[in-house]
Formats: structure tokens, sequence, C-alpha cells
């Protein structure tokens, strides 16, 4: 099976690409127009390491590797402009397994008007995906780095958090234990399978003047950690202030957990953790503009490391992934 | 081993990232300031598929995952500009092998003028490489695709062709047979593991308006034919007017193979394959304009396929590469 034949067959299915592409796939290159600034991501997802075929559909599987790749972008602020995917085949996944899967790298591709400009296809042991995803903005001084959060600054969180790690838990429950009602649980599970990049968000906290910026892909715990180290802060974070998903509290305690810990350690959330100046803030607008819930979870202070606050004081401290299942 | 301490340990040994990286590893993405067109190119190799490590070290691996990848922004006449790596890492490899093959690549990046602008590592079954290019023009028009060839355009050849299929069979010849001198063998290998992008060419092509270009990372019989059928042109190839790597002759006859059909079958030179117009063309400023002898071996024909005329008359069929070995 060729990386032509492959390609050919995926293109009838995509939505026609966008005004920056010149020259597509089936040439040495993609060439594009691009405006004053770009944004560029690379993501692996490795059968066995990222995903597995028994728990998700190969079109699940094909659109969450978009979806986490553009992540990237919307955590610097960035347009979303064209995509490139590296496709590891292995012997026991035929053309039309690839296809469906391509197929769900189309879907998010549409959903967030990403073009998708080239790739390529190898044989490989396992299914793989290699995703370089680029964005656009009118210049740097508007795309967002990690680095920049003041002391006095205001911490939000976009969206809610816990559901995947809720949703993986509630997949490794044993069958006779409590059971969630199953429309909850299906939220649960579709939030690990089919996570939505906050690329809307992320523009409009950028515009709001965000000042550092990262998606939360590995736990908020860990995730604040690099954010307040590339800046040189120190974060503290309200526990009780931080957004749930609905269904984190009683899948925990279904499974014996802390909720809360569950979602500061549990990582794939890919919500949006940013800092903004405090002096003229308009979280409702702000909201508006982004599409999903902002809500201010703590500040960035003078100093180093991440504090997660309880009542009455006591430290949260996130635990391991390893520590989760 | 993480990502993060991986990056920083081969950060060490680059050389200063071009002026255009604005945000570089460490972030969510990498911000670059482009000129007025990109071309951007994804390579997958993948070991036991594209390459073995008891054949080749894990530096030069490293170096040839990128060299095989710039090639194709020498194919649009590009100039090189930043790269993306994905590293897929098996468990029987250890952190000191990775830098091994990440200086490998950076050896490339310093000898080309890239810039190694952000990566991704992942636990792998098999040692693999992902790796995005991006390369800059002024604008769309100066880059060259595989689809304008006009018939009467003349057709060239940088360098010279076969030593890389030679490499490949002097690994394969029994250590009873006949032997070549060790220079000249040596560098037939060199030619398969440590192959040199014709960078400067692509774009002194480009320059002298190339109407289509592809680097010969396929054999040539078979990367003419993408060329050709991209176009809508047929191609006539003059098999005496063929460059050969000197020892390729040598080579087939010791292991009893016609030298031309060797070269024109087997892949991995990474020389270009160009047209231009025949009006006002100079061969000889056009060479020292690329760096590298460049050859006219044929020329662009009204109706369609590629013809590689052998003396008489008789046709030279290209062999596929399973039929090399």
């Amino acid at each position: 099976m060729g990386e032509f034949d492959l390609l050919a067959r995926v293109m009838d299915r995509l939505p026609p690409p966008g005004a920056r592409l010149r020259l597509g796939p089936g040439d040495d290159a993609a060439v594009t127009v691009p405006g004053g600034a770009t944004a560029t991501s690379v993501d692996a997802l490795v059968e066995g390491v990222h995903f597995r075929r028994d728990r998700a559909s190969l079109r699940q599987i094909g659109a969450k590797a978009l979806a986490t790749a553009l992540s990237d972008l919307a955590a610097v602020g960035a347009e979303p402009g064209e995509a490139y995917v590296v496709l590891g085949v292995p012997d026991d996944l035929d053309e039309d397994g690839c296809i469906e899967a391509l197929d769900g790298i189309a879907d998010c591709a549409a959903a967030t008007g990403t073009t998708l400009a080239g790739g390529d296809v190898s044989r490989s042991p396992v299914l793989s995906f290699a995703i370089t995803v680029v964005g656009h903005a009118p210049g740097p001084e508007q795309l967002v780095g990690r680095g920049g959060a003041r002391p006095g600054d205001v911490l939000v969180l976009t969206g809610a958090i816990g559901g995947a790690a809720a949703g993986l838990l509630a997949e490794e429950l044993p069958d006779s234990g409590p059971r969630l009602p199953e429309e909850i649980a299906g939220r649960l599970r579709e939030r690990l399978l089919v996570p939505v990049p906050r690329l809307e968000a992320g523009r409009a906290l950028a515009a709001a003047g965000a000042t550092a910026m990262i998606d939360v892909s590995d736990g908020l715990g860990g995730d604040a950690g690099h954010l307040a180290e590339r800046s040189g802060v120190g974060l503290r974070i309200d526990a009780e202030a931080l957004p749930l998903d609905r269904g984190v509290a009683d899948l925990a305690e279904a499974a014996g957990r802390e909720p809360l810990r569950l979602a500061v350690s549990g990582g794939e959330d890919y919500e949006l953790l940013a800092t903004l100046p405090a002096e003229g803030l308009d979280l409702a607008a702000l909201a508006a503009a982004a599409g999903v819930a902002v809500t201010q979870v703590g500040e960035a202070v003078a100093g180093g490391g991440v504090e997660i606050r309880l009542p009455g004081g006591r430290l949260l401290e996130p635990v391991g992934f390893d520590q989760l299942g």
C-alpha cells in the first residue's frame, strides 16, 4: 500500500484546503504562504504507550491524535493552520483500517479548520502517529509562551478537569463494583477518548493579554509546575475553586479516591491554564470570547513551586500517573 | 527518561538557532517569523524498514534521517530553516544511545544551517524517527513543484547516481567473491549511509528557472515517472548520458549486474532531477552555482511515460527495489 494511494483515498474526504496552501500532498514539500508568525508543534502517539486499539475505535484514535497535537497550538494562542501526518502501519492493519484512522484525523481537521497538507506512511511494528501542526498569528507578540507569568498575575483555568482521569478509572473499575449512570460514564469516557482542543479559548486568552499559558496534558499539578518553573514564579492554587467535570466526584467515591487529588493528578484534560494581569480582568467577557467557562483558580506569587491549598490550609500533593491506576 | 532532559543535553551541542526562531524547545510550540513562503515536508524512518542498527552507527542513522528529510526541501528549491524531531526509543536504547543519534541529527543540522526547533520523545518497540523540515523562500513563485515540466524542456541531473545501490550491493557480496579496492568500497558505503542533500543545487536550479524538480530517492526510473505523471509530459532519458558514481561499474561487474540498470533502479542517491527551458540554458554556470555537476540527461516530450534509451535505441527497463538484492 503506497503513501500516495492512501492519500488519494483520504483526500476525497477532506474539506477544501485553507487559503495559505499553494502546493499540497503529492509534491516533495507542501508550500504555504504564512502570516507574520507561525507556531509549530510535533507529537507522537504510539500504540501500547499512548493508546490501545481494544479501548477505542480507530476513528477515535485518529481524532485524538490530531486533537492533542492541536492543543499545543491552543496553548500558545495560535490559529490552527496545517497538519502533517506520519502514519506507522503494522502488518495487522489493512488499508480500510488506515482509512478509518485517517478519517478520524479528517473529522478533527474539519471541526477545527485545519488543512491536512502532507504526510508519510511507513510500515511499523505497532500503529503510530507523529503529527506536526502549524498555527498562525499576525506576529510573534500575539503568541504566548510559558515564561511570562509575573507575581500578582491571576491564574485561570478553562472548562473543567478530572474527567479524563475519571474516564480512565471507570474503564478499570471491576464490573462487580458500584456503577455510574451510563450517561455520566459515557461523558467521562468521551472526555478521555475524544478531547477537544481549546483553540478558541487560547486565542481569547492571548488577546486578553495572557502572560503565560500551557495546556493541561500531564495533570494540573505537573503542568502548573512547568509554567511556574519557566516563568520563575510560584503558583498558589485554591483547591476549592477548581472546576471538576460532572461525575468525577461520584466516580472517585465509587473507586475510593479523593476527587480533588484525582483531578489535579490525572492528565489528558487538555484544558488551558493561563496567567493574566489582575488589572482590568473581566472573566465573564473572557469566557464569552473563549466559548467555554474560564475560572480564576489562584495567583502567581514571588518565589517558586506550586501550592494547591485545601480548605483549612492543608496542602494537596498531586500524585503521579503511575499511582493513579 | 524525559523529553526535556534529553533535549537539554542535546541543546548544549547545537549551533545557535537561526534568526527566525523566537521561541524554541521547552514551550508548547516553537514560534518562528517566516519569510514570504514556507515549504514543509515530513519523513518517517523506522528500524527494520529503513535502516538496521547493525549496518550503521547511531550517529550515521541520525544524520541520514535529517539529510533525507532535507532532500525534499532541496527538491523544491527552499532554503533550509527549522527541523522538528520525533524520536521513538526502544527499551534496548539507553540515553547515551539517544544522544548519539541526536548528535548525528545535530551534525547534519550544523552542516546545512538548519535549526533544531522542537521535538517529542516517546517509547517505541523499535528505534524510529519522524522528522519535519521547514524551508523558506521569498515567495511561493520561487519554489518548484513536480508539475510544471513542458515539452521541449531540458532534463538535467545533479551529481552522479548508482552509488547508494552499489553500496548496498557491496554489503551483500559474499566475502569469498571479488573485492573492490577499499577506498572505492568505502565511498560507496558512505554514499549509502551519509547522503548529502543537494540544498544549494536545488536553490540554483530554482533560480535558473526550473519548471519541475524531484529528488531521486526511489530510483531515477521511478522518480522520473512521478515527475512525468504530475507534469503531464513524457521524459526521454539518454542512458549513455547518465553520470554514474565511481566504482558502480566495477561493483556491478563483480556482482554480475548491468551498471546502468543498477543505477536507474537503485534508490537513495538523493540527487535532483529537474526540467528547465532549453532557451538560454548555461549548464556550466548552473553547475558553478549548484556546487555540483549538472548534466543534461534527456528532455521532456509531449505524451507521457519515461523512456530510458540505450545506444542503438534499445529501451532500458528499471527493475524494482525488491529485485535488486
